[in-house]
C-alpha cells in the first residue's frame, strides 16, 4: 500500500506544487485514488509486470513541467464530488457548481437560436426544404456549403479554412474596426483561439540557451500561455499587471521585464489579453497605443488574444483592437509591427464553446513565413468545419433588414446585459465582505477577487504541501460545493492571493453563491484567527 | 526583381527539394508568385521596411523541417490551375481532379443520413419534436445531448471526451473484438486521428544526443508521421514495407532497423499503419502477432493506426486489431505491452473529414502518465464535441430492430461495395500499362502504383531541382489536370518511383481518369525514351 501511495503522490507532485497528498481523507479524493490503485493492481498482478516504457521518468519533460489550473485537481474533485452525490453521500450542499471555466452553456446560457439554425442546415440539407426555418439562415447555409468540396461539412476545407467564411471574417474586422481593411489572406480559421494561439507560438520559438525565445505574459495571465511556453521549452517572462490601478498594464513594467530577460533570454513575443483573462480590466486605447509603440522599439512580436472583444461592460470603456490602433498610427507602424489576434465562438453573447471555432488575423508576417505557417497547419489538415460554419455566423449575424435580426438581437443583448448587471453585482457583493477586494469587472466574465488568508491558514496550508489560495479554494469546494480556480494558477504577486470565478451561473445562482462565499470567507477568517 | 525572385525561391526551398525554381513558367506557378510578390513590394514601399521579427533564419527549425506533401505544393499548384480554368484561360482539360487527398465527400460521396441526422438533431434540438425525423435518430441525440453540459453541443466537454460517447465507442470495441473488454476510461475522443497520434507522440519524446526517442515507422509512411517526428525533434527510424510481396511487413526488416537505429537514438516507438497508407495492404493475423511479439522483445511502445478498419476489399484479407490480438495472446502480453489505436470519422464509409472526429484506445499505460496525459489535453479543452456526436454515430449504428437500419446498411453497402469495385478496377487498369506495375489495393482508399521513369528524365527533373517522381506528377497535372502526390513524399526505396491516388472519384470519372493516366505515361515514356 506503501507503494501504491507513493505512487499517487508522484502523480500529483508532478502536476503542481499545491496538491493535497497529507489531507487526501481530508479531502476526499478517496476515490480518484482508488481509480488509480485498481489500475495499480491489475498492472503488478499475476507477478507479470513489467516496466513501463513510458514512465514519469522517460516521458517528454516539458510535457511534465506543463501546467493548467483551469482544469487542474480542484476540478477532478469537483467532478468526484458530483459522483459522490449522485451516489447519495451527503454533503452540506446539493450540487457542485462549476465556477471554474468559461463555459456559458453548461450554466443554462440558451444558444443563440440563428447561430444553431445556421450550422443544422448546413449539417442536413434537407432541412433547405422546410418551412420552419427562416429565408435568412437558408441564404447563408448555402453560401457556405457552397465553398465546401462537394457541399458538404464533411469535406476537408484548406488548412487556412473556408474561403468564403474567411472572407466573411476579414468583412466583420472591417466593420469593427471603421473601415481599415482586412485582407482574407491574412485570416486563418483556427480550433478554437487556444489552437491558433499555440500554432504562432509554436512557429516563433527559436534558439539555445541565452538566445532562446523569450515570450513575456501578463501576471496574473491565462494558464494556456504559460503551458504553451513550457511545452515548447520557451522562457517565460512575466510582466505585472497593476493591481491598485484596476489591473492596468504600464509601459514601464513592460521595459523593466524585457530590461531583466535580455539577460537569460531573447525577448521575441508579446502577449496581450484584452479584454483581461481573469482580471476584467479593458485596456484603453492610450495604452494600446502606447504598447503598440513599446512592441515597435524592441522588435517583439504581438500576440492579442481578444476572444472577450463583445464582452465589455463598463459604461467608461470600450473596446479597442490592436489591428485598429496599429493602422491608426501611421505606416510606420502599420507597415511593420508583426501583430497576430485572435478571437473565438466560445465567449462573446454566444458561448459555443464546444464547437472550437475561431480564427486569427496576421498582418506583416514575412511572406516566407506565411508559407511555412501554411505548411505546419496543413499536417492537421483543417480546423473543423461546422466550428467554421459557427464562426461565419458570429461574423456575418442577421443584418437589420433580414427577418431573423429582430430574435437575434433580443437574444444577444439579453445575454450581454445579463452578464453587465451580475458583473456589477459581482463587484458589489465581494467588496462589502472584509477581506475580499475586488476590482469592478470591466470585461470578460470572470470575477479575479483578491482575498485575505490568515498566517495561521497559510501554515496550515503549508503543512498539506499546498499554495494557500489552493488550501483556501478546495476548502471552499468542500464546504460549498463551489468550484473556483485558485489565484496560484494564474500568477499573482509574491504574498497575495485570489481566485477565479466565473459569472455566467443565471442570477439568482450568483447571489446564492456569492452569499455563499461570503459566509465561508467570514467562518474561514474566524476560523485562523 | 532579382531580390524578389530570391525571396521567393527561398520559400520553396525551405518546403522540399522538389519546387520547381527554374521552370516556374513552364509550371505556371505565376499567380501564387505574384501573390507573394504584392505582399513583398508592399513591404519594400514607402522606404518603412524594416526587418522581420519572425524569419526563415528566426523561425522554429523543427518547423522549417517539416514536409507534407499530401497538401503540399502540387496541391497548391493544383488550386492555382482551377483558379485559371475559372478566369477562362484554356487548358487540355476542363477540371482539376484531387485525386491526392482521401476527402471522400469532396469527391461526391453523399453522406450517411442517419449520421446527419443526429448531429442536426444535437445541433438544434427543435428539431426533436418534429415528425420527420426517426425515433432512433432522436433517441441518440437526447442521449448524447444528455451526456453534454447544459445538454448543448456548445458546452466543453471533458478533455477526454464526452462520458456517453466514450461509453459507446467502448461497446464498440468489444463488439468489433468479438468481446474482449474495453474500458471507457481507456478511450480519448480525438480532433480526427491526426490530433491523437501527435499528442501521444508528444508526451512519448524525451532525451538527448543517442538517447533521443526513435520512431519506427513504415516506409512509405503516411506524412503525419514524419512531421510530427520533425516538430518533436524526434529521430525518424525507417522500416521497410516489401514492395515484391504486397507490401508486407517483415520483422526481419523491423529488426534490422531497431538494430541499426540503436546506434543513433533510442527506438522507443513503433507505429504501425493498417490497413495501409498509402500501400493498402491488410496486415495478417499472424503479422500483427509477431509484431507484437517483437514489440514485447524490444520494448516499444506500440501506436496502431486503424483508420482504415472498415476499409478491406480483397476477399482473402480481414482486419484483425491490434488490440484484439494482444488480448489473444495472453496476459504476458496484454498486461504489459503499452498500446495504442487509433479510428476516425473521416474514413470507413462515411468519410466525414470535416468533423475532425476520432478516438484512440490506449492500454497498459501506466497510471502516472494517464494524469500526465489527460493534464496535457485538458490545456486544449476539448475536441470538438459535434465531431464527437458523429463518432458517436459511427460507433453506434442503427440495429437490425431499428427503423433507421434497412436505410443505413444500404448506404454503407452502397459506398463499401463501390470502393471495393474501384479498387479491383484500378489495380488492374493499372497493370495493363507497361511501365506501371501495382499491387492488390487490399484495404484503405488508395492505389501506389510504381512507376518506370526513363533515365532521361530523371535527368531531366534534376535540371528542375525536382525528384523524378514530383517531376512526373507535375507534368501528369499540368497536361490532364489530375492531382496525385509523388511517392517521395511519402517515402520510398532509393531509385523507385511511385505516386499515390485515391480511388474515391464515382467510377465513371475514376474509368476516364485511369484512362488518362494511361495515356500520360504512354506519352511521357515515347518523349523521354
Amino acid at each position: 500500500m506503501f507503494g501504491l501511495r507513493m505512487a499517487v503522490r508522484r502523480v500529483w507532485q508532478d502536476w503542481g506544487p499545491w496538491v493535497p497528498f497529507s489531507c487526501n481523507s481530508f479531502l476526499g479524493l478517496s476515490s480518484y485514488y482508488s481509480t488509480i490503485a485498481e489500475a495499480t493492481d491489475d498492472l503488478t498482478g499475476n507477478g507479470k509486470r513489467r516496466e513501463k516504457i513510458l514512465t514519469l521518468q522517460s516521458m517528454n519533460p516539458q510535457v511534465k513541467a506543463v501546467e493548467y489550473a483551469v482544469r487542474g485537481p480542484i476540478v477532478l474533485k469537483a467532478g468526484e464530488i458530483e459522483k459522490e452525490l449522485q451516489n447519495g453521500i451527503k454533503k452540506p450542499f446539493n450540487e457542485v457548481i462549476k465556477a471554474n471555466i468559461g463555459d456559458a452553456h453548461a450554466m443554462g446560457q440558451q444558444p443563440i437560436t440563428f447561430l444553431r439554425q445556421v450550422v443544422a442546415l448546413c449539417t442536413f440539407p434537407e432541412l433547405l426544404d422546410s418551412p420552419n426555418f427562416p429565408q435568412d439562415a437558408k441564404r447563408r447555409a448555402v453560401r457556405i456549403l457552397q465553398g465546401c468540396g462537394g457541399q458538404s461539412l464533411g469535406s476537408y476545407s484548406a488548412s487556412q479554412g473556408v474561403d468564403c467564411i474567411r472572407e466573411d471574417v476579414a468583412h466583420y474586422i472591417e466593420r469593427r474596426d471603421g473601415g481599415i481593411p482586412a485582407d482574407p489572406n491574412n485570416i486563418y480559421l483556427t480550433t478554437g483561439a487556444s489552437e491558433g494561439i499555440m500554432s504562432i507560438l509554436k512557429i516563433l520559438v527559436s534558439g539555445e540557451g541565452k538566445s532562446r525565445t523569450g515570450i513575456m505574459i501578463p501576471i496574473p495571465q491565462y494558464p494556456l500561455y504559460s503551458a504553451a511556453i513550457s511545452e515548447l521549452d520557451a522562457i517565460q517572462v512575466n510582466y505585472y499587471l497593476d493591481e491598485e490601478n484596476c489591473w492596468a498594464l504600464d509601459v514601464a513594467e513592460l521595459q523593466r521585464a524585457v530590461y531583466n530577460a535580455k539577460e537569460y533570454c531573447n525577448p521575441k513575443v508579446l502577449c496581450i489579453i484584452n479584454p483581461g483573462n481573469p482580471t476584467g480590466q479593458v485596456q484603453s486605447r492610450q495604452c494600446i497605443e502606447e504598447v503598440i509603440h513599446f512592441a515597435w522599439e524592441e522588435g517583439l512580436f504581438l500576440l492579442a488574444d481578444e476572444v472577450y472583444q463583445d464582452n465589455v461592460y463598463s459604461e467608461s470603456c470600450q473596446f479597442h483592437s490592436f489591428k485598429k490602433v496599429l493602422y491608426e498610427m501611421g505606416p510606420e507602424y502599420s507597415n511593420n509591427v508583426e501583430l497576430a489576434s485572435f478571437h473565438s465562438t466560445s465567449k462573446g453573447y454566444m458561448g459555443e464553446c464546444g464547437y472550437r471555432g475561431g480564427y486569427m488575423e496576421v498582418v506583416n508576417l514575412h511572406p516566407d513565413i506565411t508559407a511555412q505557417f501554411i505548411k505546419m497547419l496543413s499536417v492537421h489538415l483543417c480546423p473543423p468545419v461546422s466550428g467554421q460554419a459557427a464562426m461565419d455566423v458570429v461574423v456575418n449575424p442577421p443584418k437589420p433588414e433580414e427577418e431573423s435580426y429582430q430574435q437575434f438581437i433580443r437574444e444577444k443583448e439579453c445575454v450581454l446585459s445579463n452578464l453587465a448587471r451580475k458583473a456589477k453585482l459581482t463587484e458589489s457583493l465581494f467588496n462589502e465582505v472584509p477581506g475580499i477586494k475586488c476590482n469592478p469587472l470591466q470585461g470578460a466574465m470572470y470575477a479575479f477577487p483578491r482575498i485575505f488568508i490568515p498566517p495561521s491558514a497559510v501554515e496550515k496550508a503549508k503543512d498539506h504541501q499546498m499554495a494557500p489560495d489552493m488550501f483556501y479554494c478546495m476548502r471552499l469546494l468542500e464546504e460549498t460545493g463551489i468550484c473556483v480556480v485558485p489565484g496560484s494558477g494564474f500568477g499573482q504577486k509574491e504574498g497575495t492571493y485570489h481566485f477565479r470565478m466565473t459569472i455566467l451561473p443565471p442570477e439568482e445562482k450568483l447571489k446564492i453563491l456569492l452569499q455563499k462565499v461570503k459566509t465561508f470567507h467570514m467562518k474561514f477568517l474566524k476560523e485562523y484567527s
